[in-house]
């Protein structure tokens, strides 16, 4: 009988293990708790108005249609149990592995601030995007009836914590939502009360990036409106406003987390070694030390290389991904596994229309050419899987092919599903 | 100070009333519960995961972007203060008006069916149809992992009750998802347990239709799978099932209500005359009796003509729209208005791919050439607002021309926003 491999998680790491998985000699179940994989780059685009949810979201079950050897499964995993090498899920299964990959991911990360977490809204999953999306509506049409002048203003505040890609592409999203599209229709709101406040405890936009392309996306969001501080933090918050480290009260209806992420918590803490972020504790071939047989990628794995930890993005889970499929196929047939080394392709974030900032190995990019560079790598990415651009021709598709793009777990709306 | 005029609605009824009111020399406040217009004959399509819900909504805002008079705000409306000509909402706004469109449509009609009604999945607005979408695939999900061949023949029994053209296009809708597209994705389950059962109490399929049209579309459903019981009644449901008329008790966990409408209640019960089927009684001009400057149009209002009330579908109420936007200019004139007639244009339905009845006139259309008629009826209607074959388009065009397609209050669940 073929080896069982059990990926947790069909994100990015996770998906392209089982990718690479697919017609070799080993039986692979995914499990994930919901039935597609998430385009999380474009997420924003889906929390602005842009793009629908099935557009950056496909079900794992078609991504698998012509693998005969990978099985997936909507589940939630409450628990591993390591002595007797099985996976347990919130349904009571107790699923059997040879093999384990664990690609639990990440969540928001509050930093303790309870108040905040209460109130804020986050930009990581996809129910997250379109309750942010909603909410920016429901402000609008709040605003538009609201006579008094201090509440509608902080109807038309909308604060956004952090300055990482996310915080910044989501910012200058929402900017040009609301000044080229909203600002339509709503003719009978004042929109010079509408601010955008982008807040960063770290001294620059982008803190990841080289200082030149950080100061050129704050001045390209300046430009669009968006009120940029530099080194200060959220202290408390209530749904009528935030109060910050620099003293100020910001009322505010709309406040959005985009300020960090902290691994998930799929194993029982404390059976495992974490790293001092959280992560899990892997070695040089992203096993978990003491079990030869299970493996840590992506964001809920703290692989270190050159002495820091690589950080939470997805061509790092991508790249374990499909590393840990060689691995284990090598293991199948007894032979040796060299050390992963993650090969660094570059980091970018696009600023509302036509501008990006990119840094390719020495090479930066801003401005639109950065945009280009963005647009290119995107569709690329997107391509990769199925996208909008398919999207695009679904419709037309559908009638040719007897295909349907979207078929999504997002959960129900206004009526919840009381079947279940 | 020109004339206010406010339309509750923005149904086919509501918003051709107010498209033919814009740039006229009166003062138009359109109120609608949702942000959007919906598309109601094509919801079907997003229940059975072959739209997105913005590809059938479209934002009320945007559509009167260039009627300077035209303004619209969302509400709940709570009551009618005939009175002091006041429409009063869930916000606590009191309108004022000169004139006073009653637009505001129809909603599932369970018959006092109470059990029923906790259990059944409608098919009449958004959150339903993406409701319905999300749980159908949940079913799926649910019996792939279900080891009881009991327990998972019920996840795979589908009952639609109501065999018109929205029960109808449904079951042939889902017939197609389950065979064609499921059926992919799910090679672990043995789809010969899948039933999907149409229940009519009538004795024929579409029995608006003339009887050699309802026996095409019987056979053609027939054909896809499709179990039709004809002169049969629900009487009964539960989670695991329902009990019909005819003795039987079926397992199932999906029941999809299709079986009826009923006009909405807006002004308070009681106060304003009712027919017998509960819609507001209009007078030949559409007027409420007893108040002049009050219309009533669409399925709340049930008007008479050649002694039988109008249908309740989405044609009647465009006429109807229409009609009242040229009576209330007539009025602000003085000058006399002439009774409503409404110009029967056919019905039709489609079961499926490449088939459809439809009765235009004298003709009537099966098959291959009846789902062409139904096509480019469609394809008219809704390149009418704004649609498909636009949103195709809409990633790029927002590129150009900075639009958003997407900005729906369809509200969120599995995150509630708690910030309202």
């Amino acid at each position: 009988m073929a080896p069982k491999v059990i990926v947790i998680g069909a994100g990015f790491g996770g998906l392209q293990c089982a990718k690479k998985l697919a017609q070799k000699p080993v039986d692979v179940l995914v499990i994930d708790r919901n039935n597609y994989h998430l385009f999380t780059p474009l997420l924003y685009q889906v929390a602005s108005s842009l793009l629908d949810p099935s557009d950056i979201a496909y079900p794992v079950r078609a991504a698998f249609r012509r693998a005969r050897n990978v099985r997936f499964r909507v589940g939630e995993v409450t628990g591993i149990d390591f002595a007797h090498q099985e996976v347990r899920t919130a349904d009571g299964d107790a699923l059997p592995y040879d093999y384990l990959v664990i690609a639990a991911g990440s969540t928001d990360n509050f930093f303790g601030l309870t108040s905040v977490e209460n109130v804020a809204l986050g930009l990581k999953d996809l129910p997250h995007a379109v309750t942010l999306r909603t909410h920016v509506i429901r402000a609008f049409e709040t605003a538009a009836r609201e006579i008094d002048p201090a509440a509608r203003a902080a109807w038309l505040t909308f604060v956004v914590v952090g300055a990482g890609p996310t915080g910044v592409e989501y910012a200058g999203a929402l900017s040009e939502l609301i000044h080229r599209v909203l600002a339509r229709d709503y003719p009978e709101l004042d929109l010079s009360a509408v601010r955008i406040i982008l807040i960063e405890a770290q001294h620059q936009v982008l803190p990841a990036f080289p200082p030149h392309l950080g100061l050129d996306a704050r001045r390209r969001l300046e430009k669009m409106g968006v009120d940029v501080r530099l080194g200060v933090r959220v202290l408390d918050a209530t749904e009528r406003g935030v109060r910050l480290s620099s003293g100020e009260e910001v009322g505010c209806r709309t406040l959005v987390w985009a300020a960090g992420v902290k691994p998930e918590t799929v194993a029982p803490g404390g059976v495992l070694p974490r790293t001092r972020s959280g992560r899990m504790a892997v070695d040089q071939t992203l096993r978990v030390p003491g079990h030869p047989n299970v493996f840590a990628i992506g964001d809920i794995a703290g692989v270190v290389q050159d002495g820091r930890e690589l950080a939470m993005m997805s061509p790092q889970a991508m790249q374990e991904g499909r590393y840990v499929a060689r691995a284990i196929v090598k293991l199948t047939r007894g032979k040796p596994v060299a050390a992963f080394r993650y090969r660094d392709k570059g980091i970018m974030a696009t600023i509302g229309r036509h501008a990006a900032v990119a840094q390719v190995g020495k090479l930066s990019f801003r401005g639109p050419i950065g945009w280009l560079v963005w647009l290119v790598l995107h569709l690329y990415y997107i391509t990769g899987f199925r996208n909008r651009l398919v999207v695009f021709w679904s419709w037309m598709w559908n009638y040719i092919f007897y295909d349907r793009p979207i078929r999504l777990l997002t959960g129900s709306t206004d009526h919840t599903d009381t079947r279940e």
